[in-house]
C-alpha cells in the first residue's frame, strides 16, 4: 500500500495535515482542540477533560509553525501514551503554577499566526470547549477572531471512512446484541430502572466501555421521546420505547431505539405502530448521494402525517453519529445540504400521541447508490408476555 | 422552622433567588445555565448535554424580568417531572425548527437587561457551556459583555450546607466500601484493566449512579499519577496506586486513593511512603477556618521537600469538590483564598520517583475548627499476599 493512508486505519497519521489543510480553506489561522471528539478525530488521544488545559495547537497549513500539544505535567505520560504520543507531534508539558494560555497566545504570537499585522487572525476552537477555556484563550487573544473548530473540520468528520463505517457496524451489532436480550427483562411488575440496570450492564459486557444513555419509557411515559427511567412498574398492555447506546473501545457510539409491547397493547396502538413502520422505512428508502437531508426528514413526515398523526411525531428525524452519539448531520427540515457516501446518521421518526407512544430508530450509512443499515433487529412490534 | 430553608434540603427552592442575588452583586444582568453543575445546584435539575438548548435564564435580583427555562420540546415531560418543574419558574418550549437562541435574547431585550442604554450589560454564562452555545448566544448579543457564571455562583458553590455535606459524607462511604473490596482483586497474574472492572462495577454496587474514572497504576505506571488503566500484569513486588470515584443519585461525587502493594515493595518505596503519610496528615491537622488554600498545599509540600521528595510531588495537593469531581477550591500555590466551614477538597499528595510511586488522598471538609475526613479507611500501606 506504500506510505499513503489507505483508509484501514481509524485514526490515521496523516489527519494532522488534513485538518490544518481543512482549517486554511476555512480561514483559521490555528485550530485549538481540548479534550473531546475532535482532538481524538485528529489525533487519536482520548483525554480525560479536566480543568487543566490539554490543548493541541494546530497552525494551518503553510503558516511557518509546527502543531504542538500542551498537556499538564501530570498528563504527560499518559499523552505520550495515546495514539497522539506517536505522531510527529511536539509535547509541551506545563508545571501547576504555569499559565498554559498565555504560552500558547506567546507561541501563536510570536509565530505571526494572529494578533500580528496582516496575518490571519482567527483561532478555530473545539465546538464543546468549555466556556471557562474559552474566554481564558479571549482574554490572552483578544483581537482574535473566533470560529467553532467544525467550520473546518466537519466536511471531514461527516464523511466516514471505511474503517469508520466499520466501526460504527460494530456498535450497531453490539447494540443489536443488547436489543436482543431485552425481551428477557422486560416483565410485570418490574420497574423502569430495573430493567435499565439490566441493560446498561449488558451495554458493557456485549462490548461497548460506556453506556451512554439508557431510555426504558413504558406506558405514559413512551409519550416523552427524552424520559429516561422512572419507579414505575411496568404492566399487561404496556407499551415501552426502549432507546439505548454506548461508546465502543474505537470511540465510536451506538444508538438504536426498538418499541416492546408488554402482552397485547391498546388497538389505537397498534394501529400507529404500523405507520410508524411504513414511514422509518420510508425514510431508509430515500436515502442515497444527492437527496438532501430535509427530504429524508420530510419522507419520514409524509405518511405520518398523512395517517393524522404529524403532530404527535414533533421532532427531527435522525441524528449524525459517530465519535459523538449527536453530530452533522442533522436530519431537520431546513437541512438542504445533500448526503454523500460515508454519511452516518439516525432514522428515528416516533408518534407519541399519549397516552403511549412508539419510535423506531436504526443507524444507517450512505453508499454510493442507497444506504446500509447498521441495526437489524426486527423493526416489528416485539410482544414479550404479559 | 417556618418557611425559611432548615439547610436540611439538597437542593432548596431558595438558590433561585440567592443566585439571582449573587448575580447582581457580581454586576451580572442575567446568568445563562446550560446543563451541567451550575443548572442542577440552582434547580435540581439533572439535565442531559444535548447539542438542542436547555438553559435557565436567570435575571438578577431587581431586574423586574422572572426567571425562566428554555427546554426542546421534546425535553419538556422531562423537565416538568424533575426538581424545576417543581419551582416557580416558567418552562418555555422549543420546536426543532425554532431558534432559542433568538427567543432568549429577545426577551433579555425586551426587558432591558442586555443591550439597552444604561442598563446592565453583561451575561453570566456556565463555565463548561460548550462553545458552540456561547459563540451562539454572542451573535445574538453582540454588545454584552461575557463573565462566567462562577463569578457569581462559586462563593454559593464552595460553601457547603449541613445537606450537602452529608451527600459528600455518604459518597465517601460509598467509596470506602469499595476500597475495602480491592485487595481481593489485586492478585499477581491480573491487568490493571481487569482489577479496574472489577472496581468500575463495585462503584456502581456500591451506591453510585456513575464510575467517574478509576486509575488503577502499577509498578512504573505508578509514577504517572494520571495514568489509567492499561493491559499490564500486577507482579509481586508492584506498588499499586488506586484513586477511584464515581457520582451519587444526589449529584455528589466521591474521589478516594489508596496505594497497595502486592507483596513486600522495595525499600526505598516503604521508605517515601512514610514520608507521604505524615505529609498527607500534616495537611489535613492545618485545615482550620482562615487558613489559606496555599497553605494547606505547603504543609503537604514541606515534609515531602524536607526528606529530599520536593521535585517528585509535581501536582498540587488537592481540588474542592461537590457536584463536580473537581471545582473551587483549588489546593494550589498562588491561592491565597481563607478556607471557611463548609468548604470541601481533596488533600492528595503524591511522592513519583519512579519506577513507582504513591498517593495518599482523603475528601476533607472545614469545621469551625478544624477539619472532618469523609473518607476513613487505613491510609498505611495496605499490602496484600504476592
Amino acid at each position: 500500500m506504500g506510505t499513503h493512508s489507505s483508509g484501514t486505519e481509524l485514526y490515521p497519521a496523516g489527519r494532522l495535515d488534513q485538518a490544518a489543510a481543512a482549517a486554511s480553506r476555512a480561514g483559521i489561522g490555528a485550530l485549538l482542540l481540548t479534550p473531546g471528539p475532535d482532538l481524538r478525530y485528529v489525533t487519536g488521544y482520548d483525554a480525560l477533560p479536566l480543568e487543566r488545559l490539554t490543548c493541541l495547537v494546530l497552525p494551518a497549513t503553510g503558516s511557518g509553525l509546527d502543531p504542538f500539544m500542551v498537556v499538564p505535567r501530570l498528563e504527560l505520560a499518559a499523552a505520550q501514551a495515546s495514539a497522539a504520543g506517536g505522531l510527529d507531534l511536539e509535547l509541551v508539558p506545563w508545571q501547576e503554577t504555569e499559565d498554559p494560555y498565555r504560552l500558547i497566545a506567546g507561541r501563536l504570537t510570536a509565530a505571526g499566526i494572529v494578533d500580528a499585522v496582516g496575518s490571519p487572525d482567527t483561532i478555530g476552537v473545539s465546538d464543546r470547549m468549555w466556556a471557562m477555556t474559552l474566554l481564558s484563550f479571549r482574554h490572552e487573544l483578544p483581537e482574535s477572531g473566533i470560529l467553532l473548530a467544525s467550520t473546518a473540520l466537519r466536511g471531514m468528520r461527516m464523511r466516514k471512512s471505511a474503517a469508520e463505517v466499520a466501526a460504527l457496524r460494530e456498535a450497531g451489532a453490539a447494540i443489536d446484541r443488547v436489543h436482543a436480550r431485552v425481551p428477557g427483562w422486560l416483565r410485570p411488575g418490574r420497574t423502569e430502572r430495573e430493567v435499565g440496570t439490566d441493560i446498561a450492564d449488558a451495554i458493557v459486557a456485549e462490548g461497548h466501555v460506556r453506556t451512554d444513555f439508557v431510555i426504558v419509557a413504558s406506558g405514559p411515559n413512551a409519550a416523552s421521546p427524552h424520559h429516561d427511567l422512572s419507579d414505575r412498574v411496568l404492566g399487561r398492555g404496556d407499551a415501552v420505547v426502549v432507546d439505548i447506546g454506548g461508546t465502543m473501545p474505537s470511540g465510536y457510539c451506538s444508538d438504536c431505539t426498538r418499541t416492546y409491547a408488554i402482552g397485547d397493547p391498546p388497538a389505537e396502538f397498534t394501529a400507529y405502530y404500523a405507520v410508524l413502520k411504513d414511514a422509518q422505512e420510508a425514510a431508509c428508502a430515500a436515502v442515497k448521494p444527492g437527496v438532501t437531508a430535509e427530504e429524508v426528514d420530510a419522507a419520514a413526515r409524509e405518511p405520518i402525517t398523512r395517517a393524522g398523526f404529524g403532530e404527535y411525531f414533533f421532532h427531527r428525524t435522525g441524528h449524525g453519529i459517530g465519535l459523538e452519539s449527536h453530530e452533522d448531520p442533522y436530519i431537520v427540515t431546513g437541512n438542504a445540504e445533500p448526503l454523500e457516501a460515508g454519511m452516518a446518521f439516525s432514522v428515528e421518526p416516533g408518534i407519541y400521541p399519549g397516552p403511549h407512544g412508539a419510535r423506531i430508530e436504526d443507524i444507517v450509512v450512505c453508499t454510493d447508490d442507497g444506504c446500509e443499515r447498521l441495526n437489524d433487529g426486527t423493526r416489528e412490534l416485539i410482544v414479550v408476555a404479559g
